[in-house]
């Protein structure tokens, strides 16, 4: 049932249209059918799968895929094989023939969104329902909101993204083109800035706004505080998880990747290319150079040349955290040892 | 003020008939009328409250409550009590009792609400204002969805379902039977996946589902990924608290505890009867066993066979995780204490 | 461009005028005109900007705005300067002038907005597009809901609030004057409780409610649980981050700062003036004292006195931490030191 309808959703193709669409080497019968994609341990007759992670190759004798897609090496007799040295990028190809896109929403306008009079939607986007469209805001072509996106006063969505529902882009923010945000997110919440005053707290009333540049991809439930002054910037092509706070004036470079939970602090700036795991904190401030990786739950307090890979809270260099944590694990018997030496100090 | 409002919802019986229902036993006068629960510290005359955890046995001798809970060893002589091996178990069922479930939407479909052509709303189903249906999305009979609420193309939400405003059940995802979602959480979302390729991060087309079992309960602000292909199951009655990340493919057994801020990432697979506390990680491709209960802020980067408790990040087993714990404090000192053996040395 | 659109929304004032509306010395001519307010290093001829945290402060020389805030004793010869012990502060206040409030709905109910029948809007309340405001519900004088706003059954919204679009405000929760709550933030999910039946987890009905004080901010894509029973409560003047977790019956105190990502478990007790710092976990039914201050990733498992700075997971007193911390990188090579004394023991 579940099954059906996901196929449903998929065209049928053969594996030798495949190969050639993928520039992949063929190995098998060319003329078997693919009509969709499934894990290798979920796999039925008619599905092909992919193996890029050796611990799946477990799976792989007792599948019932009709196909498999591999790198150059790993041997596979049973089954026929698509070959590439890239397999993961070669799945994600096949994967875009079997489930074309469809538009998701209609060309226009639905009835019951609000379009205010100044608002700019082009002719060729397509607005599902129940959205709000404020005054000043434009919506370029091929763009498509799902449905409930606020799109605030000023603010621009560019052309060929992709909204999902219960997205808000607050007053003057600027989304780029190919941009797919996922739903509840937010973008451009005020950034948190209090100055202490007789009075309590004073909030600094937060005057600037979000730049989203192309091909960036935010997950759901995501905030994106817009600049306290001037922009908080997401670099094109850069990819961001679920459930992530980018906190006023952060500026990330192009294709980093952000993996769910993490929390990048107020004006901290990331190069090019940078991958931070999840849950990873980063306070503010920081300047995090090209390349740099950053393990799982690690609290980054200093700024990282580029190129490096740290780990920890407070995050280290990963060797010196990898020999740190293998240490601690042996500090219960050290402090035994060290009573022994002690013990027998007094000869 | 507040008071009034409260005890408004409920409705007034006598302990007696309390005693009988939750099959308690009864120490007092059964004919006290209570109208309310309330905290030990903060009930009045006329409401009930109860005792689970001994930290607030303090509070007992002062409190203004008309009777109390406890279990069937607790001291207790100047108030009427209802005496139960399970106290907090027998706790719930007065609430229930005193508090019955209201009808929170009127049955039928709600006039702003857009249900596409093909989609199909139960009669007895109950769709507040704003929500859009799209087509071929079901909804099962006794349903609740509030207001705002989104179900995808295909969708579906079984029978009895509590639909909070302002969730998102996007397309193709599948949703159980008494199953209560609350705000701001998104079911479906793309799984983060992308590959390397000389344009670029390029996209991996997310082309599965979400499954959730009878009897889930999913708080508010979560986001539950679809699957890369197949789906990310959450099974029959697992809670999950809120700001929770469920990535794809993750796959969630029976009677799961899934505290505030947990991620649990890609392909991960737990068992039945899982606790994980609040602000725990786990990295993807994991399998976490029957009943295994990680603390909180643990960081998971190994399976965990059936049974075990886990603790720190990285984790280890409880045990070693509090003598390493319990070592660190004295790490300082011990510095110093080597550093002395080693002035010590040169006899 | 961005930069034109921005500075649409300022008004433009002499810097004499600013220096008599923030009470700052002024140091140079008073006869510049400001429009705009800028970081020192993007700052543009119009703008003034400020130095608060000195490490900023290498971009003084070449900033090209107009004037820049300083304390009584940093020295600035090339630039007007106005001159105040706070600096921050004044800067708040310059913005405030320069960027004046403006009414974001128009007074009124929008047509698109379902108000039940026995809800009361304040005639001067301002309710944009696609909200629903249920029964019993009030909203006061003065407060704006932006757009897809959810007031439930008997809740309330006080005077001069500002709630972003997305916020859902559950049945019968409270929030006081002049609070700002942004996108996506839920106020009154239901707590996360369950006992242990023979048929499987039984949900605690939660009956409780939300209190909001006066003065408080809530960033966007917050959850906060009403009380199982009695209210959750958030102090006057209390200010929340992004993304936070405050689950059932948790109280917090006036002026608290909660930064994003921060997680505090069920009927814990937060005083005044307490600092959470981001991704801090506090576990449940804690007491912690006025004044604390909790470091970045910290976990909170014990009561912390009033006044006590915190830091690490398990927390320790800052001083300690630091000290574990500083001991912890000399950890393997303490190893080394320890096994180099045991093989010269034999002597």
């Amino acid at each position: 049932m579940s099954t059906l309808k996901r196929k449903s959703n998929s065209i049928c193709v053969t594996l030798g249209e495949l190969a050639e669409k993928t520039q992949s080497e063929l190995s098998g019968d060319g003329g078997i059918k693919i009509s969709g994609a499934a894990p290798v341990d979920k796999a039925q007759t008619g599905d092909i799968t992919f193996i890029a992670n050796p611990r799946y190759l477990v799976h792989l004798p007792k599948t019932k895929a009709s196909a498999v897609i591999l790198d150059k090496d790993t041997p596979c007799q049973h089954l026929a094989v698509l070959r590439h040295s890239n397999p993961y990028l070669t799945f994600a190809r096949v994967i875009d023939i079997l489930y074309p896109d469809s538009q998701l929403v209609p060309q226009g306008i639905d009835s019951s969104t609000i379009v205010d009079e100044s608002a700019e939607v082009a002719p060729a986007a397509a607005i599902g329902p129940l959205c709000h469209i404020k005054d000043g805001a434009t919506v370029g072509k091929g763009s498509q909101l799902l449905s409930s996106v606020y799109v605030g006063k000023d603010a621009s969505v560019g052309e060929n993204c992709l909204i999902y529902p219960g997205v808000y882009i607050m007053d003057g923010c600027k989304v780029g083109n190919n941009v797919i945000i996922h739903s509840s997110t937010v973008i451009g919440s005020d950034g948190f800035g209090f100055a202490e005053s007789p009075e309590g707290l004073k909030k600094i009333k937060q005057v600037g706004w979000v730049e989203i540049g192309d091909d960036v991809e935010i997950g759901s439930n995501c905030s994106v505080d817009r600049g306290t002054m001037g922009p908080t910037v997401i670099g094109r092509g850069t990819k961001i998880d679920n459930l992530v706070q980018i906190a006023h004036n952060v500026e990330i470079g192009n294709n980093s990747i952000i993996v769910s939970q993490v929390g990048i602090s107020g004006s901290t700036r990331l190069g090019n290319g940078v991958i931070l795991a999840g849950q990873v904190g980063i306070i503010g401030h920081l300047d995090i150079g090209d390349g740099v990786r950053v393990g799982a739950q690690s609290g980054v307090a200093k700024s990282i040349p580029a190129g490096k890979t740290v780990l920890g809270s407070p995050a280290h260099d990963i060797k010196d955290s990898l020999r740190i944590e293998a240490a601690l694990s042996r500090l219960p018997e050290l402090l035994k040892r060290v009573k022994k030496l002690e013990s027998k100090k007094p000869d």
